[in-house]
C-alpha cells in the first residue's frame, strides 16, 4: 500500500487541482484564472463615449465604443476621431431601431431636425479599404512604406511555416505568430475562408494567409459600422449604428466596420423599435437626444475609461475558446465540439488598476 | 439593322422581365413573388398567444409563438399545451432578461411572488428527447409504429440517392425529399456536422442522414427553450426563454427548443436588463406581469392568430436563401456567398385570408 502515499500526499498539497478535476473548467473560471500579463490596456484615445440623454426614470446611458485598429478602417476611423474632437455629434439623436438587426445615429440632423454641416477635412473613403492585406497589417503604423520593407515582409511570410489549417475543419488551437492576424484560433465558416482574432478583433480572410491576402473586421452582435448610400458610396462616419442582433455578416466587406460597443449596448438594444420606414422613428418624440461623444483622451483624467482586454495571442485566450467551443462542466450535456467567431466574445473588463 | 427589331419587340413586351434584370431578386422580392402554392398555413393550435401587460404608455404587448412540429420536443410540447389550457401562466411575470442571451418567465411564482403549483399529469422528459431519428421524422404522427414500419423507413432510406452533400462544403441547392429533413438547403457549420430545415424549421444533424441519425432543433434569435436545473433535469416547459441576441448553438442538444417566436419578439427584445444574480429583476417591480397565455384554438373565432410560412420544401424557399447568401443587388459590393443557418429567418407572415 505504501507506494501509493506519494500520491496521495501529492494530492492533498493540489486542493486546486482536484477541485479542477471534479468540475472542468468554464468560460468564467478560465477569464478569472488569466494572469495580468495576458491582458492589453486600451488606450483611453481609442475609446468613444457616447452619452445619451437619461432614460424616464433618470438613470444616466452611457455607451463606451473601442475603435478598431490599424490597418482595418482606418480612413473611417480618421473621419470619426475629427468628428467626435469637433463635437459634431453632440445634439444629435439615435432615430433608427430596427429589431434583430441595428441601431442607428448621427444622420446630420439635430433633435429638431435641423441639419448640421460636416466638418471640413473628412476624407473619401474608397471601396477598396473595406479589407487590408496581409502586407497591410506587417506594416500598419510605420510612417513611410517602401518597397524594401515590402519585399521582405513577401519573404518573411513566404518563409513562415505551410499553413496549418489547410488540412483542417473544425475548431483548433495552433501556435501564433505575432503580427499576423492569426492568434491562437481560426476556422472555416460559410461568410469566408477563414475566420480569426487579430489583436482580439474578429476578422475574415479570404484564402491561405500569403502577402497580399485579404483580411477584414466582421459584423457581430454590437459592432459598430458605418452607415452609407448605394456604392460606391461608403459613408464618410457621421452616421453609425450598433448590431443588436444576429450578426449580420452578409455586411462584411460591403460596410465598413469601425467599433465594437463594450459597454452599454443596452441602451442601444432596449429602445423601441421604430415604425417608419426602414424603422426609423416616425414619431420624433422617440428619437433620443446625443448629449455628447468624446474620445476617451478628452474627458477629465477621472472619467477616463480604462478598459482591458484579453490577448487573442495568449494561451488564456486559446483555451477560453476550446473550453466555450467544448463545455463540459455540469450544465451542459452534449459539448458543441464547435464555435463561430461571433459566439466567442473577446472578454472586456473595466480595469481596476493600471495592469503592470 | 432590321433584324435586331424582333428582340427589341420581346423586351417591350416584357418589361417585368427588363427590370429585373437591371436589379437583381432580393430576399423580399423572392418572397413577394413566391406563389400562393409556396406558403403552409400555421394551424391556430401550433401557436401559443401570450399577452403581457400593456407598456408605460399603455401599448398592448403580444407575443405569438409557433410550437415545433413532431416529432422534435413533443415531450415539453405536449407539457406545454397543457399548461397553456390550465392558464398556468396567467398571473405569472417575465422575471429574468440578459443582453445578448434570453428573456424569461414562468417560474412557479407569481406577481405577487406567490408560488403556484404545476398541473397534475405534466411529463419528466428523459435527455434522450432533446434529439430525434432520422426514423421518428419519418415515422411522425403515427399512432403506432411496428418493426414491419420501421424495417420499410430503414430500406427508403438506404435505397435512396447518395447524399450529394458529401462533396460540398458550401451553400447549395438541391432537390428535395418529402419527409425527410433535408428541404433546400443544408450547410456544415461549427455545431453540427449539419445544418437545413426540416419544415420550415432550422435543425442540425450529426451524419450523413441513415435511419438512426440524429437531428435536433437549433437555438436561432427568437427561438423559444425550456429553462431547466443541471443534468439530469430536462425542466417540464412551464418555464421557458426566448433568444434576444445572437444565436446561442451552444445550447443545441443541451436544452429543448419548443418553439419561435414569429412575432412581437421586441416585446422581449426591448425590456430592460436585469441587475440581480443571472439577469433575474432585483427589483420585483420590473418584472412583467403576464395577463395570459393561450392556445391559438382556444382564442374566439375572430381573434385567433392566423399565420403562414414559405415552406421550405418549395422553389420560393430555396431561391430565398440562394438570394440572401449572394447579395448582389445595388447596396451589396461583395456577395458572401454563404448563410447561416440562423441568419436564413424563415419568411412568416400574418395571414389575411385562408390559403387555398
Amino acid at each position: 500500500m505504501r507506494r501509493f502515499l506519494p500520491l496521495l500526499a501529492a494530492m492533498l498539497a493540489m486542493p486546486a487541482l482536484a477541485q479542477d478535476a471534479a468540475e472542468p473548467p468554464t468560460p468564467a473560471s478560465v477569464v478569472a484564472a488569466a494572469p495580468a500579463s495576458d491582458w492589453r490596456a486600451i488606450e483611453p484615445a481609442d475609446l468613444l463615449v457616447m452619452t445619451l440623454a437619461p432614460d424616464r426614470d433618470g438613470n444616466p446611458r452611457q455607451v463606451v465604443i473601442q475603435l478598431v485598429p490599424a490597418p482595418f478602417s482606418q480612413g473611417w476611423v480618421g473621419n470619426i476621431r475629427a468628428l467626435a474632437k469637433a463635437h459634431w455629434w453632440d445634439g444629435m439623436t439615435v432615430y433608427r431601431v430596427v429589431d434583430n438587426w441595428v441601431a442607428q445615429w448621427g444622420a446630420g440632423e439635430d433633435e429638431e431636425g435641423k441639419s448640421k454641416p460636416l466638418p471640413e477635412g473628412l476624407r473619401v473613403v474608397s471601396e477598396s479599404e473595406y479589407t487590408s492585406t496581409q502586407l497591410d497589417i506587417q506594416l500598419a503604423g510605420l510612417e513611410e512604406r517602401t518597397p524594401e520593407m515590402e519585399r521582405a515582409v513577401r519573404q518573411a511570410v513566404e518563409a513562415a511555416q505551410p499553413d496549418p489549417r489547410e488540412d483542417e475543419m473544425t475548431a483548433d488551437i495552433t501556435s501564433t505568430r505575432t503580427r499576423q492576424a492569426r492568434e491562437g484560433w481560426h476556422e472555416r465558416d460559410s461568410y469566408s475562408t477563414w475566420v480569426e482574432f487579430f489583436e482580439s478583433w474578429p476578422v475574415g480572410n479570404d484564402s491561405r494567409p500569403d502577402a497580399d491576402s485579404e483580411f477584414w473586421p466582421v459584423h457581430c452582435y454590437a459592432s459598430v459600422g458605418v452607415a452609407r448610400d448605394l456604392s460606391p458610396d461608403t459613408g464618410t462616419g457621421a452616421e453609425l449604428y450598433a448590431v443588436i442582433g444576429h450578426a449580420p455578416r452578409q455586411l462584411d466587406r460591403n460596410i465598413a466596420v469601425v467599433g465594437r460597443v463594450i459597454e452599454g449596448i443596452e441602451h442601444l438594444a432596449t429602445l423601441p423599435r421604430g415604425k417608419g420606414e426602414a424603422g426609423v422613428y416616425d414619431d420624433p418624440a422617440l428619437r433620443v437626444p446625443i448629449i455628447s461623444v468624446r474620445l476617451g483622451d478628452e474627458l477629465p483624467e477621472a472619467e477616463r475609461p480604462r478598459f482591458r482586454y484579453l490577448g487573442s495571442d495568449t494561451a488564456s485566450f486559446a483555451e477560453y475558446v476550446r473550453v466555450r467551443a467544448k463545455r463540459n462542466d455540469s450544465f451542459y450535456n452534449v459539448p458543441a465540439g464547435g464555435i463561430d467567431v461571433c459566439n466567442v466574445q473577446v472578454p472586456i473588463q473595466r480595469r481596476v488598476a493600471e495592469p503592470k
